[in-house]
């Protein structure tokens, strides 16, 4: 499947009656798991990867490293792999073209850069910007433009909900294709905003949101896990480390691990 | 501490009356777990590292992209660290300068290529150029040798513990700090081992390898996990990501993960 078809088999995920589920992957094992799962995407998420090359969360990590890792993500999945790239890196055009050089579909866009918001407007232009380097490419990249208003709980809590609406919905006017807005957790919110929007909507799944049934019932479009997937990957590492220090005992080995068979299967077993 | 001290660190940690467990890494976070859990060395895993770019076991992974990551694990850590280059690509005297520069203090050396084993004597051309191209480099680089012969099953089996034996006596006169043999089980010939070999001995320690206590017992002075602490997580995964396909529920994001502040901490406490 050529990256146009993919781009546009993504696109549709987004617009039929189920929910899109994402468990973000953070380098190519975790992307080709999900997608030999049964996942019809892959995701990947920037704390999950930036984590993987030793960088906090932030834009810390160098824009190169992060697309070397998206490139090696797009390479071990069939799956339409949309990518995470936090803010840009300072140039959204420029940083969509990288996403499609290197193989992804999908790229999302945040507006928060070291703990400020970016002002709408250069906003706006940043996500006009991806959508025209994509168009011209020739790819119809799919941008999903995320608030962290609700998130860090920015400004004034009584007039919070309709900025972040206001936010979202110009983001849409702009061209981006799904809106994201991470930090709503409870029910009422989520399908008021699901209501307020005028495009689909993704919801970061966490500790206290909904199930994903419930979500969908909701009219959730999209909902992927940011980091979680990872995390709940670290926590396994913790206690199996902790059990060899502890106990000198390495029965995970027998009982919960992937043989090496399966995992050298999955690397090799893609259709391409 | 200089690289230089670390590696001397790293030596004595084989020649003490205990035994060095060594879970081995395969990307930053993963490395910076098994330091924050109180492991005192760090080690790499070659099919780890390469799964993680999306390549099969065996030296299909490109030396620039294993030493990348071999630096960014290094640079995660203040623990000493040693680096799994499978048999160092071509170029064993290169392939050490290059895993001093990317800031380990050891390296791993394997006999096997492509299925085939590689002729002693250019074995041990190789295991000198290594040892000195990093004596040369001021750094004592740890080097591990390890031999496939009980890994693999190689040739008659009446000869073959004595092959093993004579190939790793040959790599520790040639100047092999550690001599490693993964493959081998049970107890009696792992003691049989240590009793016939001239160096410390590394046990790959897998399903059916005696507890840790036990090696130790033995006479073993270093144990490391290969693929099997990354193949633990990522059965966590496989089982998380299933749940959230069949049941569509996230409950091992509350049960079973590191919190997104603990894994941020993680990356921002080192003294570094």
């Amino acid at each position: 499947m050529d990256q146009r078809t993919k781009a546009k088999l993504f696109r549709g995920l987004h617009t039929g009656p189920g929910i899109l589920v994402l468990p973000n992957a953070w380098d190519a094992i975790s992307a080709r798991i999900v997608e030999a799962e049964g996942f019809p995407a892959a995701a990947t998420g920037s704390a999950g990867v930036a984590a993987v090359l030793g960088y906090p969360d932030g834009e810390r990590i160098p824009r190169k490293e992060m697309m070397f890792m998206v490139a090696r993500m797009a390479a071990a999945v069939d799956v339409p792999l949309t990518a995470d790239v936090e803010a840009g890196y300072g140039n959204p055009g420029g940083t969509a073209l990288e996403v499609i050089a290197a193989g992804a579909v999908g790229m999302n866009l945040e507006d928060m850069v070291d703990h400020e918001l970016v002002p709408l407007a250069k906003q706006l232009d940043g996500i006009r910007a991806a959508k025209a380097a994509a168009a011209a490419s020739g790819v119809p990249l799919v941008l999903n433009a995320r608030t962290d208003i609700l998130l860090v709980k920015h400004g004034d809590e009584a007039t919070r909900f309709d900025r972040a609406v206001e936010r979202l919905n110009a983001f849409h006017d702009a061209g981006a294709d799904c809106l994201f807005a991470p930090g709503v957790v409870d029910a009422g919110t989520i399908e008021r905003l699901v209501g307020a929007i005028k495009a689909p909507l993704n919801i970061l799944a966490g500790i206290g949101t909904p199930s994903i049934p419930e979500l969908q019932r909701l009219g959730v479009k999209r909902v992927s896990l940011g980091s979680g997937t990872q995390r709940v990957t670290l926590g396994a590492l913790q206690r199996f480390v902790r059990r060899i220090r502890d106990e000198g005992t390495l029965t995970p080995l027998a009982t919960d691990a992937l043989s090496y068979a399966d995992v050298q299967r999955l690397l090799t077993s893609s259709s391409r």
